[in-house]
């Protein structure tokens, strides 16, 4: 194993798509899914399973045990929402569970309260209108091991001169935040309830970039997924051990020379315009957030930056990038 | 379900990814890995488990019960290549077989005998040197459920009053080889033993398309892979049911207006170079063979055709272009 200063790509993914494949090794999978409780709502068909919408930790699934509107089955490991009959009634629980949990300061990751809702669907591979079941406050969709949406931008500028023909905008976080001092990708941020993707994009351009709306319009362009099954660790605050799903949506820009991304919010330390090659040292560094560094991975992917014929783990760590986010279903 | 001439996108990727899911379809999966065997080879480290390097329906593993240097176990679904300390031996072992059961003219893949060999590898996510365990003949190696690799090319042109901004140059397959009439995608084919993919590109490029070797250096960008995994229908030819996994390198050209690409051998029937509306209407009609109409996916998810915004099943869609191939451990 490579020391942590030295990081291999498919180590750079390792650090971010961290639950076991049943595949590649079903022991370990199978030690999560006999512990963990599968999150299920009734379905609408009742012949049809219940939709797992999140793996839930045993110490945070015994805080609902005996609670009205909630189920427990300790033998199929499962945490059922029982009360509530549409997206509405069930949100309506689910909020004031999450306050509850807020007010006993029991679990660190509700101190982080954001006052924004995500959306839960009933297949995490199909996020439409008609799987919508539930929203449910951002800072308590880890807790659930709910899968969560964001959008990821990453801005170049083409440099006939630079390696690659290219250089990358790369924002440094602030230090006050999660993950802080870590470089992240150009633009970044979750997607909300009731909000599109690209708008999620546009907004969050303009905020943390001061990136015009008119140019994210013009010029981004949708170029797929990256999707992994993080676990929480240390640096992403609160509780280690939450199991937390995500698929981001990944957009390119091509940036003119003249445009220089700048922090409109308190989010971001500030911009450097880096070549490949600075960034594949500090991403050897293990500099970038982990999600981030993935989503730059696949940028060098498509660009063809990494290829078969320069990087021995191509092959998964494409795959990789890219993994089917449904939640098993429990037998 | 849409009727056969009007396949939605994810049908399209339903066409060619047919193996099930565990984590979506545990029950399906159970099904295939209770009947299937594992073809294995013993591990050089003891104490790891065996890789499986392919999945065998029942009836061809039948044929090799009681051959010297092959061991099948019916309780552990395993068929085991006993024989051979290295690539070399074990290749003229899998070579005499192969060659034996040519003979008998018992299965009907051996009859478009190729004699081209794949490379076998024990991890088929990390087809490097080390992890090279033997060859197999191209035509045998889906008796065997082997995962074998290919390139597959996209040759746009820029053309600003085009929807997109781009047109694509499609070839249609010679109605004498399999999947005889379909379309295809602008250059394909097998990476074979001892060749790096890049240079099966620039040989299929000249060989099939008549693209010149600088042009194709020059210009040609790695992009990434699709990988599925598909099950043998009638108009792949031969035995249906055979297992069929697949990593394809993909590869997008830019090509300049006065290139026009031209069959240079008899696999191809001629060349269209057709709108993204014009390609939409094909892939609709299923008139693409199956595994190139998910590359051509892959392509409009790159480019920003297919969005969240345009394509209800993007999510799911994006990960199915990208399944981990590398084969179950059996339990």
């Amino acid at each position: 194993m490579a020391a942590p200063n030295s990081a291999t790509n498919l180590e750079l993914v390792d650090d971010c798509d961290r639950f076991p494949y049943f595949q590649t090794n079903p022991e370990a999978y199978e030690r999560y899914m006999n512990t963990l409780y599968a999150f299920q709502v009734p379905p609408t068909d009742p012949d049809s399973p219940p939709p797992t919408v999140g793996l839930v930790l045993p110490r945070v699934a015994e805080v609902l045990r005996g609670l009205p509107d909630w189920e427990i089955d300790d033998d199929a490991l499962t945490l059922t929402l029982t009360g509530g009959t549409d997206a509405a009634s069930r949100s309506a629980i689910v909020a004031q569970m999450a306050a509850a949990m807020r007010k006993t300061g029991h679990f660190q990751v509700l101190a982080k309260w954001r006052n924004e809702l995500y959306p839960v669907y009933a297949t995490a591979s199909a996020p439409t209108t008609t799987n919508h079941l539930f929203d449910i406050e951002r800072a308590a969709s880890p807790l659930f091991g709910i899968v969560t949406y964001g959008v990821h931008l990453t801005g170049f500028v083409r440099d006939p001169d630079a390696p690659h023909g290219l250089k990358i905008w790369v924002p440094r976080r602030a230090r006050a935040k999660t993950y802080g001092s870590m470089l992240d990708n150009t633009v970044a941020g979750g997607v909300a309830t009731g909000e599109e993707p690209f708008e999620t994009l546009v907004r969050e351009a303009a905020e943390e970039a001061s990136l015009p709306e008119p140019l994210i319009r013009e010029r981004a362009t949708a170029v797929g997924t990256v999707s992994y099954f993080y676990i929480r660790e240390e640096r992403a605050g609160g509780e280690t051990g939450l199991m937390q799903p995500e698929c981001q949506y990944a957009y390119d820009i091509e940036l003119p020379p003249d445009v220089v991304p700048k922090p409109n919010d308190d989010e971001v330390e500030g911009f450097y315009l880096w070549t490949v090659n600075e960034i594949k040292a500090a991403l050897s560094r293990r500099e970038f957030k982990p999600n981030c560094a993935i989503v730059m991975l696949d940028f060098f992917v498509r660009q063809g930056i990494l290829t078969i014929e320069n990087e021995p783990d191509y092959v998964q760590i494409v795959a990789r990038l890219h993994r089917m986010i449904d939640l098993p279903k429990v037998r």
